[in-house]
């Protein structure tokens, strides 16, 4: 048993030993086919956008916040993963809500469908358009309106990008509430629309419990003021709810208000080292038992994971190999205290033989160079050829299940099969790549992963929500009374349909 | 300056000094008028129970589980506070969600009115009916379904009375992530349909972000399973908000899953006296500073408030007299850290002249002891003559503004006006005490309160809702578009307004 690893220097190895896995670029990279003509799927009944409506646009915005350029429209016709590709003609570039209200009013009456879009990060195609429709960025929409810094409540507009928030907050001494790998460009809008999760949620819950108030422009350009800054508000039904996690399909997101909490004083995180997932889950449990109030995230890399980032992104462990990886933060108001925890828990795992090794520390450039390996998982994927990508939630004794049945169900199919992701929400992002995008292989994969994971009592979108990928498969996870019940909200809320078509209820 | 108090044995006071003010029991106390004749209110164009639907209910329900006999139906007709009586001849008692939904759809089809009914101990008249209502109430519905001792999710039928829960949780070393006064009767599914706040929220959130599955009758008795127990969720619209707050108007709640957290190992309580309310929120912003994670409520009592709880309970401060008392509970996973949070937070308190006096216990008997004059003030004022009641929350620099505007307002007009509440979630319910129910009064308490109210920034139902007593109000609190918006989903969800009728929007 290795006691003394606690708080050596970290050890991140630069190697990038290359298994034989071709590091190719395949066309699903650089140049993804139109959605529309890569899958089965009709344009709905709406207006092309034609010389009378571009001309009212640019009296409303001028012709700097309008974009009609092929090339300039790339980055908001393809998605982030860079499977999608919408055949968007213009992009619009509000800076108010009445902007906004008056696109969306004009969009209404003369049936040109939206496609809301904050910083085009989501992986499920939640904010790319699939064929023509009209782009409405809210990149513009980019100002704090408000930061109370007694009682943390912060109000800004829908465009501004989650790191940005955070940076500022932390010089008020505050912390957003909300932190995920894509801070550097998501927009908060986009990130309360698809009820974003991420890697905070352990300590300060979900954005239903967050978001304090919304400003919604409705299909029809009505303005619904919801923007309450209190954090109990009882009166008349809770609508902001309506827009949090709906994916820009029942109104645009255009300013939050959201619950900030003050900067904890003290951070330390752990990397350890564990035998099998059954050690994961007893750790876990340790944790909660041992420091419930300061556990900010409790992260779980499996093995091919962890190559993955050696192979792509020359990172990776920096206490040597093992089957299991956990990456543990603590936040708290007391350094002393927080240590204590974390030692005690630590050793004890270690007595238990919950752990096999570990590292921890509480400086800040080393923190960040662990969080690193974590955080970054994603960009190296994406480099893994083509990777068909899952974001799932399970009870916890599920959790890993579905990634060993995968393995054994794909056999010499895939490359590699493999999961990562927020093991204290129960959260797991699965991942199968193969050297290139193959429908046979596409078929094997769906719906079996799905049918699985209801067989294991779980979600088929954990934080990442239906978008346009997985909104077929949304009668395997929800009633037909509940879709009924959706779809007749969608019909009250739009019922022209012109707020992102093809997306979730579709 | 008293530095010693700390750890002194508690000293409860038991005087029971009697100020003038005339203990006399009113006829609002016994045997309110009935709602219909005292508010000038139209009933709905609903059927009147007759024969044939007794019939229906005793063959589905049988004989035992209806109430028809006048003296029975009291405790059903009449609210907590006796301010109001409904005019129902029938409660049912349903056990299972089928009969839930065969009850509900058989009112739909015939035009009944329904008066969902948990604990009854709403102070807004939310679960009291006000016409002839059928009462269905949850109480005969009150097993847990099932409780993941690892995960602490509790998925339990809506009758569940608060207190039991939280009492089988604590034999699994779980805690309930709300808690309120009225506890040992109010039912889980009447704390989700009114989005109860309560002594906890400031730890573990609003329900909102708690609950994750509901199972909801619609209207027209349709069962919506909404009973995710899962963590993380994005798989289409998110329901079961709709559900959570809308006071029993949309639809009725069956069953709840629920987030419970581990039992903290420990409990600490600090009582403190103050000079003036600047006081009261320097220390709760060093209190947060000092030990956020820890802080699970930081309550306020005002001095008249703690003189009624003298006078009609017995109870009072046990650290002598001062302007404002702060109760202030750390819940923890670290006995010693926990202590030496508080302590070095009270003795900086102390030094900076935050406070003037306190006493701080982590012993069982004594911390309940505390607790009980803050959570019986509520059992108090009824006692005290007739009694106005708001439950507000205002941004915390105007949290005590309008019980002072107030007292100037009402001059000798009423005998007591007195705050006290949840000052960590900008809560506060504020009380006027009069001899007896006078509609002159009322008219200069009302809209006057409200109308401050939103001048102060705050809203006029914190945590209560808007039941019946509040709903003409909302329009005051909400914009027109959003009450449009909230009428088009009762339409929605009840197109014959059988649910709850009078309540909320009316």
């Amino acid at each position: 048993m290795i006691k003394n690893v606690w708080k050596l220097p970290l050890r991140i190895s630069n190697s990038t030993k290359n298994n034989g896995f071709p590091v190719t670029k395949y066309w699903i990279h650089s140049q993804p086919n139109f959605t529309k003509n890569n899958f089965n799927i009709k344009r709905g009944n709406f207006s092309h956008v034609e010389e009378e409506h571009l001309y009212f646009f640019r009296k409303l915005l001028g012709e700097s916040r309008i974009i009609t350029d092929l090339s300039d429209l790339e980055k908001y016709n393809v998605d982030w993963n860079k499977h999608l590709r919408g055949a968007s003609t213009i992009v619009l570039k509000p800076k108010t809500t009445e902007e906004v209200s008056k696109i969306l009013s004009y969009c209404n009456n003369n049936r040109l469908a939206v496609c809301p879009q904050g910083g085009n990060t989501g992986v499920v195609g939640g904010a790319t358009p699939v064929f023509d429709e009209i782009i409405v960025s809210t990149e513009l929409m980019n100002k704090v309106i408000n930061l109370d810094e007694k009682s943390g409540v912060l109000t800004c507009e829908a465009g501004c990008i989650l790191q940005n928030m955070d940076e500022f907050l932390q010089q008020k001494n505050l912390i957003f509430p909300l932190d995920l790998g894509a801070k550097g460009s998501c927009h908060i809008g986009g990130n309360v629309s698809t009820n974003a999760g991420g890697l905070r949620l352990l300590k300060y819950g979900n954005l239903h419990g967050n978001v304090l108030g919304l400003e919604v422009v409705q299909a029809n350009g009505t303005v619904l003021d919801l923007l309450s800054t209190l954090k109990k508000d009882n009166t008349g039904y809770h609508l902001k709810h309506l827009f949090i996690g709906s994916e820009g399909t029942l109104g645009l997101v255009t300013k939050v208000a959201i619950q900030c909490r003050l900067r904890p004083k003290s951070t330390h995180v752990a990397f350890l080292g564990l035998q099998n997932f059954n050690q994961v889950l007893k750790t876990f449990y340790k944790a909660k038992q041992d420091m419930d109030e300061i556990l900010t995230a409790f992260e779980v890399i499996d093995t091919p994971s962890m190559e993955l980032a050696n192979e792509k992104l020359g990172l990776g462990s920096p206490i040597g190999d093992y089957p299991f990886y956990v990456l543990i933060e603590t936040t708290g108001s007391n350094e002393k205290h927080d240590e204590e925890k974390l030692d005690g828990f630590l050793q004890t795992c270690l007595n238990k033989n919950f752990i096999l090794n570990g590292t921890v520390t509480g400086e800040v450039s080393k923190y960040k160079a662990i969080w690193e390996v974590r955080e970054k998982l994603p960009q190296g994927y994406i480099k893994d050829g083509f990777v068909f990508m899952y974001d799932m939630s399970f009870p916890l004794e599920n959790y890993y299940k579905l990634v060993e049945d995968l393995r054994e169900h794909m056999g010499s199919l895939s490359h590699r099969v493999f999961g990562f992701g927020h093991l204290g929400d129960g959260n797991i992002h699965i991942q199968i790549s193969v050297k290139e995008f193959n429908q046979d292989v596409a078929n094997h994969i769906e719906p079996y992963i799905f049918e699985l994971t209801k067989k294991y009592n779980g979600s088929i979108s954990a934080e990442h929500g239906m978008g346009f990928l997985k909104a077929k498969y949304l009668n395997l996870m929800k009633s037909q009374e509940s879709i009924n019940l959706m779809k007749n909200i969608k019909q009250m809320l739009d019922p022209n349909g012109i707020l992102n078509p093809y997306k979730v209820l579709f």
